[in-house]
């Protein structure tokens, strides 16, 4: 049986767990490396405590026949839900959260047991990054890494935040052919003090920071990064280094059997040490994988202890309104010593190149 | 109060329901106009058989007051389902099917009710469009019939799928500035037998058909139509008629009262008489609107009886294993006397273009 399904059995008998059924998109990708969208129909992995996995899934998608599950196949006139409950006992059963209301209150009619959510025993599973997906969130950042230079040479006086954008968008497409994780940030000036701006027609200016946050796919694992460029301007220049200093700190803090609140807190109290607390409004981090968030949170309020193989981005920023924002941010993977970090792109203070304009 | 909010209140005073939670991002557009994404935030619009509406949102999302709804914003310290649970009575609540069990199961544990699925009366509501969203439908119709007529000139000899489906994407794009409702079918020769063929690197030869599937959205709202241009191919132009005339049959067909299922037979039968029935292997049409997918099937198992209003697609097809396939795809809207068709580019047998080849 594949390592990740048996981590998961090893789970449910330590904690007398029957049923666990496996619902969304991407946790059918992590534990049978499913890439599939069944759309309205129902798809589900019943992975029991003592019996062998079945994949209840529409004939429409046949798959090929996989050793670790058994696959049974319904049709569209068939009560695929009376189907899954006659292979379920027990008191409890545990579900997956992303299920709809629609195909669990249909099964609550069915079968009479506890419904509990599964999520949490997901979540901490693939929280922890196996030496395959390390593999591909490296690559993922890396072809960041490439798209960020490729792209830095079009950052000049006279062009537009959506020009930048659509190059972006390109020159992913070109490196990867997977879809992005999420729409790229370009922000100039001061919609840089908007953390979750929405790239539009404004034009570079003298003075104007460049700040870019982007992501890639690679074999569906995302990648997740911000740069922000400068070009001379006192206040930018003088937030940029505490924010990438905040960013230093923090990584050089995680350690295994730290709590995430307490990396928050290193950077937090050291853009705090300068009087700009109030302005780094965010959580510190989160966790990434297969979703561009997953996982758990690097925030002041969560008690998650840190562990080896876990992936998550560092992110400090300060935004002053009507003004301009900086945000470093990289991933890291958390290794017996510490972080390491996946992305290799310079963090240095970088001006935006001179030169004639770009209209 | 909205039109649409008013009708659902009349029915829940019809079947004695208390409260609908209505929480999929299509149904909070076609209740209350919004278009949010709040991710994996819980966002309910509560509506209430004798009370006000309440949207629960969180704090991140703000929005202008409505007259339609009081808003309750909760932060990421709140506990937002205690929040809504307040304001539950009676015993059954009707869920919207799309909810997350997530949810659901901690509304469960708070407040003890029978919990339904909503789904069947919301689907029925936004089946019959009104007259503001046959105008939207129209338009993204008329930019579908824009679309086709650019692209049609490309298809030539030499081209490739993928680099008509690009173009495709791009007219659509350059048009309407709206995301596409599918990823549309570009499908030559004997791809065009698969109906659900992904378009990739095949170039049109000799005797191909061209087989193209394509929406466009208009400020939300979905359009959807097939067709399929031919060459000299004495088979190709055989089925082309078959089902260029089990379409139009199907649409005269059409009329308030009669069921879905009747609808279906007339093509059925029409193409069964020539031989052809084991080769129209779907449902004959699906309804659509905000969604390119909602409502009623127009299949063979359909008893739902056809309304004013509604709007769905009429899209027979002969797919021959290994040799190719047609499909003819309209939308209609039903008026009290009958199908309007809302694509008007020609049906009628058309040859691709002589003359170079594209490379």
């Amino acid at each position: 049986m594949n390592e990740r399904i048996s981590k998961l059995k090893r789970i449910m008998k330590q904690e007398n767990i029957d049923h666990v059924l496996v619902t969304d998109y991407y946790n059918l990708k992590y534990f049978i490396n499913l890439d599939l969208n069944s759309g309205e129909r129902m798809i589900v992995l019943l992975v029991s405590k003592d019996k062998e996995n079945i994949l209840f899934i529409n004939e429409l998608f046949s798959l090929p026949s996989s050793k670790h599950y058994k696959s049974i196949y319904y049709n569209d006139t068939d009560d695929c839900i009376s189907l899954l409950s006659n292979h379920l006992s027990g008191k409890e059963i545990y579900i997956d959260g992303k299920w709809t209301a629609s195909f669990l209150l249909r099964l609550m009619t069915r079968f009479s047991a506890d419904y509990k959510d599964a999520s949490h025993l997901i979540t901490k599973l693939r929280a922890i990054k196996d030496t395959k997906e390390i593999q591909l969130l490296l690559k993922a950042s890396l072809d960041n890494d490439e798209v960020m230079k490729k792209i830095f040479p079009y950052i000049k006086l006279g062009i537009s935040e959506k020009e930048i954008y659509n190059h972006l968008l390109l020159e992913i497409e070109n490196l990867t052919h997977e879809p992005v994780p999420f729409d790229p940030i370009v922000a100039f000036g001061k919609n840089a003090s908007n953390p979750h701006h929405i790239s539009n027609d404004t034009i570079l200016q003298k003075g104007d920071v460049c700040l870019i946050d982007m992501g890639c796919r690679h074999q569906g694992y995302c990648s997740d990064m911000t740069r922000t460029f400068l070009q001379k301007n006192e206040k930018m220049e003088e937030i940029y280094e505490i924010v990438k200093n905040a960013n230093r700190l923090a990584i050089e803090t995680i350690q295994p059997g730290k709590k995430f609140s307490e990396i928050d807190k290193v950077a937090r109290d050291y853009i705090n040490s300068f009087g700009y607390g109030q302005y780094f409004t965010h959580r510190l981090g989160h966790g990434i994988g297969l979703e561009v968030h997953e996982g758990y949170d690097v925030s002041s309020t969560s008690e998650t202890v840190i562990e080896e193989g876990m992936c998550f981005s560092i992110e400090p920023g300060i935004y002053l309104p009507d003004v301009g924002g900086v945000r470093i941010e990289d991933l890291v993977i958390v290794s017996k010593k510490g972080a390491i970090v996946l992305n290799s792109f310079s963090k240095e203070k970088q001006f935006i190149l001179k030169g004639l304009s770009y209209r």
